[in-house]
């Protein structure tokens, strides 16, 4: 039996239920966080030797030198090698898509004349060197080797280097099939706040990167925050959700949404499986059709565990109420399973993805519709968007002034440096309308 | 006297120097981050209380009420209307350009239809709420407040909350006038880690935002850095920084040059002014200006101390080591005082914004160019953009496969997620192939 919450909206506390249900903080435990640090300085302080230490310690890994710990190039290739047929060709399938995907998010930038004759633009530079992190261990997904590396390379950055925690040694060789079809530079077994700190600040063996993407646990988390300024971060990964929305249709079936839902679940304890519906009837449909999906599910142990927790069954009044409550939960998947999808969407402000139709199961997008899987998680589709080529450049303005052209604006520059007790400002602006 | 350090690349410890001399690093000492989480933890737990009561001790804000803290349209209007002719009209002129240059960032997504009959897509949304950090006190600038507002208001952000202290009460009213002009829809006169922790989080008179942008002093770069994650932010701000290249042709004007480091070093006595050229006599020139300038600069004393403590002239042996030094620095704000700028910027891969030409001082950026002055500081240029936009909005991948174009990408995800053990998305991706 599932013991899902199931909430109604029109209920007087659903207000503060919806709260309940969505709180989740990530990395605000002060252990949590002193331990991260005092990591990160040890890396920082010690180099190599603190990164290979903690990899000892924390991940049971036998290798007793650093240089044990980087992955050969050959090594990749065999894995990739190694493949059977129907995998190898679903990992280049799911590649190709990914690559077409994001081609769509390549910027050029821009470049004007104003009425002066002043050239005004935006250039857009990919970054040097990016670190991705891939989880090891129970969550060692070759998928995510693909989502974060492809936009890399698209975007035209010069050296990827990938870091896989590998427990005890052992490392899934689809990783590192994936790392090889993807043109990662470089792969390191190194996982946790060390790794973070290593790609950071750099070591003897480990050259620094300038940015630091994927998704990690809440280690990895905190020690991105912490690095966040020395690099950059694309952003602070919670626990991965789902928000699944029909109306009752003849055409739903249960078992499909049900399903749906497990995928979510099945990930972790946390993850967060969240059922909206305007039909009471279909509600219970779902709810009967998870129960008897479990029953035969391998990892029903962790769906159970995260439904009880975090999951809920939420009926609500009509369209309008489902699509204020999506708005409030912003979710990082949102499924519509609506004859009519594109009318919902329309209105929809937060979601990092939005899966239309019966026919468009997250896990679609998971691996090879083409967008990215790395998704804003815990309402931040509010302010942030998917892992994307944008991640992977940054923008420099250009201003060029010619003589004239330069006047009128080094005049106005002088009137508000003036204004702001910025003089010298106000004459370096006035040598150009007075010079 | 100029007590400036000159380096010559030639020198063996060069790069030690050039290392020591970009070393600094923001938010990092224990008792600020302590001090800050404090705050932040305060006005969660007793809001509008916690924040008045902070900004009657930190500001000497005389208010005795939440209310007294908002700053009424009627007064914003107010301090438009009172302005003077010429400070009215430059404000306007720069508004004006700043609005054209930050439409040319307007994105507008994508949709394509992929072989198989599929839909994919990304869709880009404005955000709901930003809040807007503005200095007060010494550093309250207009300039700023059009800068963070406007492409907040090209973007089509629905609502803008401004937040600026006001040390005894104090407020310039151009402050307000530039909040007016960029059609700002609340100001509220706080500031600090008390301010950034209302905006994240909410209080009862005040509503929580979604992303919190623009500069402030390290308890707001700490506090920024705190509330990341429940919010967006656009960057962590450090000190401000110019690099000056110029090669010693004949139209070099060693005054101009002098006064456009020294708008650099006049903001406050960790700002970086650094002057690379690959003319001895040049570099000595400019020394010479910067002597004769400061003897005359009412804010000399703040400079002086900038360009003693972190300010350099560096000689380079030729452009090639120049545009080497330039990448290194990732300067927030870069001047090619050249007959041929555009040949070194193209070479140029991180920097803020890169004003080029003898007629383009960064004064001109500041103010009314058109392009952001809210640049990523301390080489995070190598990671990060001007502020724009794309600050402004976020984005959503959109997934609509039909029943036919399903069943190639169910069939490979169904493949994959097998491999990564995640039986449920294997059967969700099953059902729309087999289904």
């Amino acid at each position: 039996m599932t013991n899902i919450k199931i909430l109604n909206s029109q209920d007087d506390n659903f207000d503060s239920q919806l709260k309940d249900l969505l709180a989740f903080e990530t990395v605000t435990d002060s252990t949590l966080i002193a331990t991260v640090n005092d990591i990160i300085a040890k890396v920082r302080e010690s180099g190599d030797e603190a990164v290979l230490s903690y990899t000892q310690q924390f991940d049971k890994h036998p290798a007793v030198s650093m240089h044990e710990l980087f992955v050969s190039a050959d090594k990749l290739k065999a894995a990739f090698d190694g493949l059977t047929d129907d995998v190898k060709h679903a990992l280049e399938y799911a590649a190709k898509r990914i690559f077409d995907f994001h081609q769509h998010q390549v910027e050029t930038g821009f470049r004007f004349t104003d009425h002066l004759g002043n050239i005004l633009g935006q250039k857009v530079t990919p970054l040097d060197r990016v670190g991705i992190y891939v989880p090891g261990g129970l969550a060692s997904y070759p998928s995510s080797v693909l989502m974060n590396a492809i936009p890399a390379k698209v975007a035209g950055v010069g050296h990827i280097t990938m870091v896989v925690p590998a427990p005890s040694g052992e490392l899934n060789p689809l990783v590192l099939a994936a790392a090889y079809l993807a043109g990662v530079d470089s792969v390191i077994t190194i996982g946790g706040a060390q790794a973070v700190a290593a790609l950071a600040y750099g070591t003897d063996s480990i050259s620094a990167v300038d940015k630091i993407t994927g998704p990690g646990n809440k280690y990895v988390a905190a020690a991105k925050r912490a690095v966040f300024g020395q690099v950059g971060i694309d952003m602070i990964a919670g626990p991965s959700e789902v928000l699944v929305y029909a109306e009752g249709e003849p055409g739903d079936n249960a078992e499909w949404l049900a399903m749906d839902l497990l995928s979510q679940a099945e990930h972790d304890t946390v993850a967060q499986a969240i059922f909206v519906t305007t039909c009471p009837k279909q509600l219970q449909a779902v709810k009967n059709a998870i129960d008897d999906t479990l029953a035969v599910l391998p990892k029903a142990d962790i769906a159970k565990e995260a439904l009880a927790s975090r999951g809920a069954l939420i009926l609500v009044k009509d369209r309008e109420e489902g699509i204020a409550i999506i708005n409030q939960v912003a979710p990082e998947h949102l499924e519509l399973s609506l004859d009519d999808p594109e009318e919902v969407a329309h209105y929809v402000r937060h979601a990092g993805a939005i899966f239309l139709g019966r026919h468009t199961p997250e896990a679609i997008g998971d691996y090879c519709a083409g967008s990215n899987h790395v998704l804003p998680t815990s309402g931040t589709a509010r302010f942030s968007s998917p892992l994307g080529v944008y991640d992977f450049t940054k923008k420099t303005s250009l201003i060029y002034c010619t003589p004239d052209g330069a006047k009128p604006l080094a005049k106005t520059a002088d009137i508000l440096a003036v204004q702001e007790n910025l003089d010298a400002h106000a004459l370096s602006a006035r040598y150009r309308h007075d010079g």
